[in-house]
């Protein structure tokens, strides 16, 4: 098997270490020699795994026949996405990390590989060294899927830790994350939820069948979240986490959303702190499975892609099991219906009772309270099932009052 | 593809119910269509689901050459051995539940299966509805595994819950735990860590290559656990779980043992309650990866007896990965060369310092306290590493000295 690896990047090298440092057990498993041929990569590199191996023009990887296997790990959509879609029409399996590229391009590269007989696998673009992708479509094959829920981004959960276990601001703890190289210069795709939504809208396509793309699915980042929501979030017996969760409703449409959450502190997914992340999977027959580990980073992300590479060598054909259609945007339910318990702050100094306020505006609620709760600030749960369309209709009527919303957190039962 | 159900109790009437239920998608999984043919069981069957399908004499389901897949849910090793061995033989697939068997004749059954190119699949024998045995030998592939350590039976997780969370006594919680049908009339198998003890060798045997036997694993059940021990481990900032777990040591041999532990609160198998059961799976590439889910049930257990049987279905000859080879015990390290930390309640009412004794005997201790502990109760958690050898001989040093050992319970970082 020769492989050619695009971008020598973090998970690329890592997939050539890890192929070099336990290549032995690897081929074994595969049942096939394993020889990294090429590596794709416009900066010079020095090291000695890629030595003789570099190539600056992918023609090179293209046109030759005895490469049957490409791992992209270039990341983005340009050029990543005609690199992959090329060596698919040419025959080559291809084997990537890229999560933004599966979420874009999903349905149609699986097919390209369908049409071909050969794979193009992407354990690694979610939940890094989690095995998340296979067990999904093979070893929970005998569950009907309701539901799946997910920390889904490392970086925005080191920063969520950060400000429940040590009281940081969101500005500091990510200059912690930065600092320690978990969040990039540009933070935006992680605090902003754009990752997770890519990996909640890949898990959602797997397990429904109909490709989910990020762009209509609501998503809201952890930015606004405040010391002061985490410690009403702890009176109320939770934590806040970033979640990424997707269900099949009645109607047969998804109802998919990122967004803060306040969990309960016996939730499975309350305890995932730091980097990890942790993946719910709601099966009618398995009932709750959740799958726990390091989200991201160089090793555990390249064994996922190498665990791949493995996959692809041992198969005969298209692996089946591991196939969605495409969609016109159709599969997904509007926000405005899906249930929802909420958690809000307000700021509301007028005259009479702010509970009986906010009870006439959005049913029944518990108000929670903080050290140093300043007068004039108040917090509710609410506590009967509401929608999202209810939920805004009453967030306005209290604005009407002289509320004025400082915060909206989505509580989960998860 | 005709399938033959061995045994007709909890596990193999989920079997079927989740094939009817789910058929049209497993089908499609599959790639081919699924029928029962045939039910073994003594007892008559009288629900619509076995109607027609039942028979009492294996010899029926054996000579059958359209019957290409035998689920076997009877437990036990007899007849469950002489039909599985039989029906592989004779080229029939085997998918079983049955820990018992897989732990005592893995090995053979497996190496029948590759002669014959046909394959024998057990993902229900360890964790349930949890997908472990496939995402070991598959997705974890590209790793080097050093260590696995798990909660793996619900039983017993569910009386340790009990102790902890409502300070209940082992025998309280036992009863309870019958009266809820989680523990069987004779609750010796489950109390006493033998079942733990078969599955962590199943797991260890997948992973480490070479069949580890139960009847050389050290095994400590919970029957001795007190809520005294319970308010001591509290103090030290843990719960008692009764954890299976096999490390590979550096000489190639594997450590493993069945005991109760201490386990700090942080850890990812310390919220781990009631009947659920956890798996912790340490690869030098991934790090550590925890599965987690529902442990036991028709359904969980039915589900992952389905997997294995549309990865049969699906599989052209003998799955490669999921193999190892036969041992005489000679894989198993000597627990004396173990380290070792341990949490140790005494009774000592003689002359001198306890806690000077005790620092002598077993090095740097914490020394730990309960409400209303009593006068000459001591409890202590060593600090320094010792062997399991270094362990046995301080303790016997302080038995001289007058001290009567209450408690030992080991101590574990996961």
């Amino acid at each position: 098997m020769k492989i050619a690896v695009l971008g020598y990047g973090v998970v690329g090298s890592g997939v050539v270490e890890v192929l070099a440092k336990n290549r032995q057990s690897i081929e074994k498993k595969a049942g096939c020699p394993m020889e990294v041929a090429y590596i794709l990569d416009r900066k010079d590199l020095t090291d000695a795994l890629s030595a003789g191996k570099q190539v600056r023009d992918f023609s090179v990887i293209l046109g030759d026949p005895q490469v049957d296997m490409v791992v992209e790990a270039m990341g983005g959509i340009t050029p990543a996405y005609d690199y992959v879609k090329a060596a698919l029409e040419a025959g080559k399996n291809v084997v990537t990390s890229n999560k933004e590229l599966v979420a874009a391009k999903g349905a149609q590269l699986l097919a390209l590989a369908k049409e071909k007989n050969i794979n193009f696998l992407f354990e690694a673009s979610v939940g890094g060294g989690i095995p998340i992708i296979h067990p999904l479509h093979q070893c929970l094959g005998a569950n009907q899927i309701s539901e799946i829920a997910g920390i889904l981004n490392g970086t925005t959960n080191f920063i969520l830790t950060k400000m429940i276990r040590e009281g940081m601001s969101f500005t500091q703890a990510l200059a912690l994350a930065q600092q320690l190289g978990y969040a990039e210069a540009d933070p935006t795709a992680d605090v902003e939820g754009l990752d997770a939504c890519r990996k909640i809208c890949i898990l959602a396509s797997l397990a429904f069948g109909s490709h989910l793309y990020p762009d209509g699915v609501y998503t809201q980042g952890i930015t606004k979240i405040t010391p002061e929501d985490v410690q009403y979030a702890e009176n109320a017996g939770c934590v806040i986490k970033l979640v990424g969760r997707a269900a099949k409703g009645a109607d047969g449409k998804v109802q998919a959303m990122v967004s803060p959450a306040l969990l309960h502190r016996d939730s499975q997914l309350a305890g995932i702190d730091d980097v990890f992340n942790g993946i719910l999977v709601r099966g009618d027959a398995t009932g709750d499975v959740v799958f726990y580990g390091r989200g991201a980073g160089k090793l555990p992300t390249a064994s996922a892609v190498v665990a791949d590479i493995i996959d692809a060598a041992r198969a005969s054909g298209t692996i089946d099991t591991l196939q969605w259609e495409d969609s016109d945007g159709n599969n997904l339910a509007p926000v405005s219906q899906y249930p929802v318990t909420a958690y809000l702050r307000w700021a509301y100094t007028g005259k009479g009772e702010a509970e009986a306020f906010v009870t006439q505006a959005l049913g029944p609620c518990q108000q929670l309270r903080r050290p140093g709760q300043p007068e004039g600030e108040w917090a509710f749960l609410t506590t009967q099932p509401l929608t999202e369309a209810e939920l805004e209709q009453g967030i306005q009527q209290l604005e009407k009052q002289g509320f004025e919303m400082l915060s909206l957190i989505r509580q989960l039962d998860y």
